[in-house]
């Protein structure tokens, strides 16, 4: 199963693509998808689409698991990224990918077994899992990753399990 | 010009195509886009991304007018909203339509004069600029229209002006 991360904004969209198999998880390609701070929010969500367009047809991912969108204090910045995401959402549905999301408390309890784990317990796990030599660069492409992994371990535990209602389809 | 003013959503985006030349504005299409509240997010964005191109496509727009949006109390709704909001975007983006925003409070001033100006008082505007014999329903559509009347209005401004820092363009 090929599972593309996607960790959502609108500055920066950090992806991890991972191959999962047989309990194997191996990484594949992760980056970041830069839009230009000065552009317009519209041309800016733009690109995101068509570069997510660009992965989803390289990669074929068989599912795209997102992180699921929380607003802190700062809910200019909240809209924007859901703008975003809603253009991450609209390529994957457009190419008629299933989609799952997560919340970062799912993600991290995946990753390191703690829901309250700080970001370099995280990172750090993430380069562990994919038996990668250094923490993966930028941040959100390694946060990208750590969404694509924690779908492959829920699935795991999904097939097991009968399939309960850990995650949610978008 | 052929102005489009859009009312972003997500179970209901209201539209209103207005055509405004030498001071006279004249409506030539409102209505709205539904999306099935049991549908999954993804599938309600994309149906408003196809139709919104659908509209561009039919009417032919100069301009996409459309409400910049605020966070009141409920934040899971107006996450959706701005995940609408972006699919309506990316449409105008992907035909190369110019689009501009205004605020709730730069509509009603535009068609009452007056920023706090009640809901039927708008309607009924709509209703008069508009030389209709009923106000036009359902509300999103109307909101639309005020939308785009808004647009026509301040763009006359502007041009007597000389242009002055009245709208952001997206």
């Amino acid at each position: 199963m090929i599972i593309l991360g996607i960790d959502p904004g609108v500055a920066t969209v950090g992806f991890g693509v991972i191959s999962y198999e047989r309990g194997s998880i191996v990484p594949i390609r992760y980056g970041v998808i830069s839009t230009p701070a000065g552009q317009r929010l519209a041309s800016r969500i733009h690109q995101i689409y068509h570069d997510m367009l660009e992965l989803i047809d390289t990669f074929q991912p068989d599912i795209i698991s997102i992180e699921e969108l929380f607003f802190n204090t700062n809910i200019t910045t909240g809209i924007s990224v859901a703008h975003g995401r809603g253009a991450v959402l609209l390529a994957g549905e457009e190419r008629g990918i299933p989609m799952v999301e997560y919340t970062p408390l799912q993600v991290k309890q995946a990753i390191t077994g703690y829901g309250r784990a700080e970001k370099k317990q995280m990172m750090e796990m993430v380069r562990r899992l994919l038996n990668l030599s250094a923490v993966p660069r930028p941040d959100d492409a390694a946060d990208a990753l750590a969404i694509a992994i924690c779908h492959a371990r829920f699935s795991n535990s999904l097939l097991n399990n009968g399939g309960s209602d850990i995650c949610s389809t978008i």
